[in-house]
């Protein structure tokens, strides 16, 4: 077996190449570098080059080492096998970032005068708590169901929408056009964990955050180009979202005057909500590996990219 | 049934009058007023003041519309059965309270530099991702227990202390001074769930303190009288804690000069973590007062108040 990596991060793949050495002590593996065209039955690789060569090595199957693939899609040839990781260890890290950032919105202190006085904070805290609240999740997939079952799981009325029907306990699913303004009239914080394809793109827009109740809180740990940024300044603007928890920017990194990253409104993380952990992401990989040497069909893999739905 | 009603809010009691009549028709319920020594079966107060009159006017037993009843302990006369609420809604808020301070620190967000770049805060991230890391939770009673059970759900390494030896599910349980020292040794996350009694008053100190990981977080939710505020200042200046999230203070309203009110890393909410739901609390309360009424014995009733562990 020959595999080939790629990451732009060279220190990263050295672990990795010793690793998966050792997980496969007969084949050889290597990291890709400029005018690498030798064969290679797989290769995993994140943010290739332009002039990484896809066809003409023998390449089998492609896998990522991550969950979203809307990067790879554009230039993995339609004819190669594209498998992404399914969860390892990220729909934990997701849960948790999700939840911070819904149970901020829920407690409100974002919404509190902090210069306020002991009793008037107390009043206000009273006023945001007996509020009418629910969450919405955008996507019930790999990362999305966990987190929608956690939040519900913490006492929140929890709506879901993915694009087809799912079933996760304690959260009302929805399903289609009609299910996804079902979910928007409820959402008074919406959760974005759809994956990233062409119907998915600037779904987060002026008309979607108008069918939200007033002063909604929007969490967007997906994908930048999921959000019309413009629409997003002129929602928090006239009021019709009280604040964005932003993981995730439509070019990374941003420009240092981007006008979210100093907004009193919205809160940036610089892509950290689910980090590919290494190890189980490590551990997936070569169980992949080891079911593709053994015959097994890439399409019959978990984290098998289907290229007509996009993910 | 003669029921006599006392908070400090008038407008909440008039609520509750309209309701409890509601409930018991037969009853003649009424607020307490400056003066009123009057016969009375039952008692439903909080903070009451100093004239009120517990001897000779028949009560049976008192009802607290909280689950902390440190402060009505001292006045209460001791034969006088004390029964306080048991949940009702608050196990739900303390919940969410604790988990989203939890998940702040276990996240970082409040270590990262603000004004670093992309780049910088997400190695900052990174390294924050992959520390060790579990919390630990003092009190698994009505409120400690779930949630315990919520943060080990969320994924986190949880440790809870007792006086009692409790078992909640995912949760590694100690108990006794032994089992005090061997959570505070794992808990960089600390959350204070513990009734305030003698035994555990300003047990929040410089001592405990020394035996946290260093950088902890701690999480104090109870009662502003667990925590000697000297020793926190200290702890937070030498880094042995790197922040506190502070529900409770020692005196409230504190004075606006508080040194923790403005301190870069105390946030401090005022006393709202787990406000009394009122449709539940009323609810419980009427349950018990039924119970009562039908020949229960108070010392029978879920959160009747043993006196001798003083909760």
């Amino acid at each position: 077996m020959r595999l080939l990596l790629w990451t732009p991060d060279a220190a990263e793949d050295a672990v990795w190449l010793e690793h998966l050495a050792a997980l496969f002590p007969r084949a050889r593996v290597r990291r890709w570098s400029p005018g690498d065209d030798a064969p290679a039955d797989y290769a995993l690789v994140w943010r290739p080059p332009a002039d990484f060569r896809w066809d003409g090595r023998g390449l089998r199957a492609v896998f990522a080492p991550g969950a979203g693939v809307d990067a790879l899609l554009p230039v993995v040839p339609a004819a190669l096998p594209l498998v992404r990781l399914d969860d390892a260890g990220m729909a934990a890290l997701m849960t948790r970032y999700v939840a911070h950032a819904v149970l901020r919105a829920r407690l409100g202190c974002d919404l509190v005068a902090p210069s306020a006085d002991w009793a008037t904070q107390r009043a206000q805290y009273d006023v945001l708590g007996e509020r009418d609240f629910a969450v919405g999740v955008l996507g019930l997939g790999a990362l999305g169901a966990p987190v929608a079952g956690a939040l519900a799981a913490l006492g929140l009325e929890t709506h879901g929408w993915s694009r087809t029907p799912k079933s996760v306990p304690g959260v009302t699913c929805h399903v289609g056009a009609a299910g996804l303004d079902a979910l928007l009239a409820r959402s008074h914080a919406l959760v974005n964990l759809l994956p990233l394809t062409p119907l998915t793109e600037n779904l987060l827009d002026a008309r979607l955050f108008s069918k939200l109740p007033r002063g909604a809180h929007l969490v967007n740990a997906a994908r930048g180009a999921h959000l019309v940024d413009a629409d997003l300044l002129a929602a928090l603007e006239d009021g019709r979202l009280a604040h964005a928890t932003l993981d995730v920017l439509r070019t990374e990194p941003p420009a240092p005057d981007h006008p979210f990253l100093r907004h009193p409104r919205i809160t940036v993380t610089p892509h950290v909500a689910a980090r590919t952990p290494r190890a189980p992401a490590l551990a997936q990989v070569a169980a992949k590996l080891s079911a593709l040497a053994s015959g097994a069909s890439a399409s019959a893999l978990p984290g098998y990219v289907d290229r007509t739905r996009g993910y």
